[in-house]
């Protein structure tokens, strides 16, 4: 089944302990869209600027990624530019340069119009509630957000949030939407916001989902959380792009399965973690853009070994 | 099989979010006694003041923990006082007395020289050194330290972790100990100092384990480690000796067990998340002082749901 993502498609340059790369093809919706192309078919709604070169393109069209979606208009694409070097778990922004994205009105190709899954990742909520009025016939909607729309627009988040069935987002954007510190009691307010289900990202700990019963009636909902781990990796080069890279995994296997149950979005979660861990072992998209499908089924043996007990 | 535990045994005031406990019956040994005491025979080595009445000491005999070797000695007991109210994942000394443990001397009865299993609590490692030395047939020994061991008396320190079967500490600890950031290099020096596995606690996001490949021959040693959950709670009340129950339910699962294998190891991981996440819903020992077996079995099978595909 097809995957429409709306986000940013961007230019990043990042500095971290391994190195430094310059103007790397990124943005949410790119980490998520590789991620993704892994597990099933994906088409792109962002818009990018006169930089932005077929050469730029063809990243996403060599792995099968429908592009038409992506707008080419006048001026400089999206740009940010990041450091990492006090603190590989937090980003320092250096730079912010919207650009062409500050104007952006998205247009639904018609040939996306019969994408099952919508993904909003991060974007002005009106953005992303605008993207959702267009795609009515999308079954399964999941998005991201980050503090700026949470502090900033919240009640245009709200609306967004009342249309989600899963909200992916990390420690930090949980305790500040909820306004309670503790997780648990977090997740239980954001389900009452409208998410069916929340997933929040750890970061190197992994990641929990929290189910509403509306998702999956007659189970344990939130009594029961699930936790999938994350790889300790050695060297982490570059963790941009890794929470989009994780959602890209997770909502891509939901799209290839005939239908959404709890153990279908468990083991979502685990290749969620699986595409995260791939993402960060090189700068931007380096990695994601040649995986092997061996190795990401190798991966996934590889967290349920580092988490099951037989 | 004896798990014998050489600790503090002491009295706790704490303050959390909560409310507040004065002068509860804590100190590491007590903590770690009272989680394996659910798995095997526990035996303490510890000293007390005058202060600690028959009374006291009954919490641990009443979960059939042999106190033989607690001495009773003139002057007050080893006291800590702590506050959780700016966060409930670090403590906040108020004050410290060691009072009778200044000037403690580790004596052995007789009757624990049999004990098989050997866990060092966090102590002066020069006292874990004299305990070590006088339990030559203690054929699985484990420890646990803290920072200002690992800063003021590295060379001590260092003497202890040659000997140790497994060393447990908090993800502070093993990057200051290594003096490395990362978590897996950092594990890997840590192994190299002798310990043949390494346990880091993660508080509310579980514990993650190193192997060398002398505690486990033939199999995968350091290139997998392995990932236990923690259970989400609505509400952590004392985090208090989260991390000496944690060592207790792991160290008194191992005991029980016919031989430490690598699925033994794994299952008692389990177990020490299932006694932290117990010690932290009361203040002080309050939950682990009566627990029955038949919550600590359902409550694996909890963490075995949150954390397994099926």
């Amino acid at each position: 089944m097809s995957i429409l993502v709306v986000g940013s498609v961007a230019f990043d340059t990042i500095e971290t302990p391994s190195g430094r790369a310059e103007r790397c093809v990124g943005g949410a919706a790119t980490h998520f869209a590789l991620a993704a192309s892994y597990f099933t078919d994906v088409r792109v709604i962002a818009v990018v600027g006169e930089d932005f070169t077929a050469e730029h393109e063809e990243i996403l069209k060599r792995r099968g990624i429908d592009t038409r979606g992506i707008e080419h208009t006048k001026g400089k694409s999206f740009f940010w530019s990041g450091s990492y070097l006090k603190d590989l778990n937090e980003a320092q922004t250096l730079n912010t340069e919207l650009n062409v994205f500050q104007s952006f009105s998205p247009k639904i190709p018609a040939e996306y119009e019969d994408s099952e899954f919508l993904f909003l990742a991060n974007i002005d909520p009106v953005l992303q509630a605008d993207v959702r009025r267009k795609m009515p016939r999308a079954k399964l909607v999941c998005g991201d957000t980050m503090n700026y729309w949470i502090n900033d627009h919240a009640e245009n988040l709200a609306r967004v949030l009342k249309g989600l069935d899963g909200l992916l987002i990390n420690d930090t954007e949980v305790k500040l939407l909820a306004k309670e510190g503790n997780l648990v009691a977090a997740a239980e307010k954001i389900l009452e916001m409208g998410p069916k289900s929340l997933v929040v990202k750890h970061g190197e700990y992994g990641a929990t989902a929290f189910f509403s019963d509306r998702l999956f009636p007659g189970e344990d909902g939130i009594s029961v959380p699930f936790r999938a781990p994350a790889l300790p990796l050695a060297e982490v080069v570059d963790p941009t792009g890794a929470g989009d890279s994780f959602a890209g995994g997770f909502f891509g296997y939901i799209a290839s399965q005939k239908e959404l149950t709890s153990a279908v979005f468990k083991k979502a979660m685990f290749y969620g973690g699986v595409m995260g861990s791939f993402a960060v072992e090189r700068f931007g998209t380096e990695r994601l853009q040649k995986l092997d499908p061996n190795e990401v089924e190798e991966r996934f043996a590889l967290f349920r070994k580092l988490s099951h007990l037989e």
